[in-house]
């Protein structure tokens, strides 16, 4: 994994929060809803199944152990779990949660609106408070 | 799995193609792409982390199955790979072939503008060309 580099616009539309084994998880800085991306740490990778079996299961596990922390701690409505990548194409999965009363529903979230960035505040407590839900 | 039953407008949107261990595979008769979902017959689940982790792990591989046939047989631009699900609750896996000259390229395809149907017969050679690409 060790020439993995991060695509520059996950990078500008994004912050860090954790690396787990296989992937680096980021908040996208878009307040209107909790949105993370899973970045596998595999280079030259489009497509979930171009990475090996294992990695696969890894990414599996990853994304259950994100999607429950939404489901519970942030209490979504519904999930939103997507590999799009028509405009990034390094692999990335969107994991959102979804509220029956957010600006968007029931459409999907790209291309809806502009991006609302969190006050600098507030970012710090969301990085938080998702490092907290996601400690098991 | 004996009582699941596909929901209503899954079953009016889109066509039988083939049932998997887990999962029934279905084509969206929206001729603009070669789009399918893969519907677990499991009932009463809305996300993939309520599976439990044997199905997840066959859902994985169903879904990547598909996936290699439709970057390979189809010959997609990209894949889109999503389980949404804020109209149709019933746990539903997007797999959709993307060209970069296809209408829509690079938005993601739902919501945007109007479903072409297939022609009948166009339809059935479709099924039949999924069937034969599938049998690996």
């Amino acid at each position: 994994m060790s020439d993995w580099v991060l695509d520059e616009k996950l990078a500008a539309d994004s912050v860090f929060v954790v690396d787990w084994p296989l992937s680096q998880l980021r908040l996208v800085n878009d307040s209107r809803f909790p949105w993370l991306v899973l970045v596998p740490r595999v280079s030259n990778i489009e497509e979930i199944f171009q990475l090996s079996d294992e990695d696969q299961q890894q990414l599996l596990q990853e994304s259950s152990q994100l999607a429950k922390v939404l489901s519970t701690s942030f209490k979504a409505d519904k999930l939103n779990v997507a590999a799009l990548g028509n405009v990034v194409r390094q692999l990335h999965v969107h994991h959102i949660a979804r509220y029956v009363d957010d600006c968007c529903y029931p459409s999907p979230v790209w291309g809806m609106g502009e991006a609302v960035p969190y006050q600098d505040i507030e970012l710090r407590q969301r990085v938080d408070e998702l490092r907290t839900a996601l400690s098991f």
